[in-house]
């Protein structure tokens, strides 16, 4: 574990929340989770920190393009009050291209790091679970070794979706896996054979092989597939044959349950 | 997904959470996530449904024992305000002896829920991943099926764990598993083999076994373990042979990141 070890984490140890900022000059990057959708399914302690925090960093695809993450904030947080820091992140694979940009964020964030000023990175349900934040700390790591990040975990959109639902992701003796959806119908298939849950996560590009594999299994009563659960815009389909051939968004993701 | 649907849930439907409390006579039974230990890492949800729930439920492994999830929450309850119903939940698999004990706890939450008067029952962590709600849930529907139930999601000690040592569970196309450990060396071995993290619960009673696998793949480095995860009692483990022959308790996980 040493490569993740850096944040003051340490064996046998007791007490204190890890990467806990101390007094020094530099502030403290927090990934916060805010959770699925619903404002209130924000935590106590991202709400605090968010009060706390002189500048918020969230994410947006384009220059001005609205941020879900920001969103399910903007309950708690008076935007004139704060300096508030949009971050665009490059839908791209060229490594060049990427790291120019990448390099570009993490200045913009350091340089209120480095002038004392802790910034609230706002995360879509669980800064650890596939989030923007996960390299957000990995590139500032690189670039300054000295910065402390905290994340603060949120409530996810697999947590979400069972109690949404009212179905266990697992109980007793049971398995469950988190798999991103892929065109690979062999791996999708395998993925349901050997768990008794599996979520399956960006789902609307292959959602018609992902109804072949459950019709195959026969198990396409044992699925549901919801979108920006919890939410104002959320929907659910306890039918999944509703969803053949039809366009999804991004934020959609599967259960089955078997 | 029909066994599952009773609760007011639809297809397509958007907008409100499921299993919302109508305006009626019997009151709704919450299964409220408390989260892993810290009592700041409670919703927002969480905290309004404990406020305003005449009647705290909380499992007890023996009448007068303490209860984690209850101990988190009096943070924010005033006990002496509200009526709390301690709830033992036998340690057994003879069945008689199981129903019998669950239809007198049923009965005990149902007498108040008839009353109309809601009930929150704690569950450490989420309330639909390995918590006594789920078996609650199961039993107050079979005995009567007109019962209101509602799940509040919670941060579970997975994603804790995760924020907590400040490693990814998962990441672009990144698979993640959660999985009870077990005395089946094979099953262990495969677990860790298939996905790119898996988080045992329940280690305690193996983790001589978790370790030797660890040992054959080579991944001693790559693991950490934790106990009461970011409540005052936490324990980490982030080099794991420390462990070898010792003594761990109930709510111990391990963390295993490839």
């Amino acid at each position: 574990m040493s490569e993740y070890a850096a944040n003051g984490t340490r064996s046998g140890g007791a007490g204190q929340p890890a990467n806990r900022a101390e007094s020094s000059a530099t502030g403290t990057l927090y990934g916060l989770g805010v959770g699925p959708g619903d404002p209130e399914l924000l935590t106590v302690k991202a709400f605090r920190i968010l009060k706390q925090s002189p500048v918020i960093a969230y994410p947006r695809k384009k220059s001005g393009a609205q941020s879900y993450a920001l969103k399910i904030a903007e309950t708690y947080v008076d935007t004139t009050a704060k300096e508030m820091l949009g971050l665009t992140f490059p839908m791209t694979k060229d490594r060049e291209a990427l790291e120019k940009s990448w390099n570009k964020t993490v200045d913009a964030v350091w340089e209120h790091l480095a002038a004392g000023r802790d910034v609230a990175f706002l995360t879509e349900g669980d800064p650890m679970l596939y989030s923007t934040f996960i390299h957000m700390m990995r590139f500032l790591k690189q670039r300054h070794p000295e910065a402390k990040t905290v994340s603060v975990p949120g409530i996810s959109s697999v947590n979400a979706s069972a109690s949404r639902l009212g179905i266990p992701l697992a109980d007793g003796d049971e398995r469950i896996a988190i798999v991103p959806a892929t065109d690979d119908y062999g791996a999708v298939r395998e993925a349901i054979e050997e768990h008794d849950c599996v979520v399956f996560i960006k789902v609307a590009k292959v959602i018609d092989l992902m109804l072949q594999v459950l019709g195959d299994l026969g198990l396409t009563d044992k699925a549901a597939v919801l979108t920006k659960v919890t939410s104002a815009e959320e929907s659910v389909w306890l039918d999944v044959r509703e969803l053949q051939g039809r366009q999804l968004e991004y934020l959609t993701l599967m259960v089955v349950r078997k």
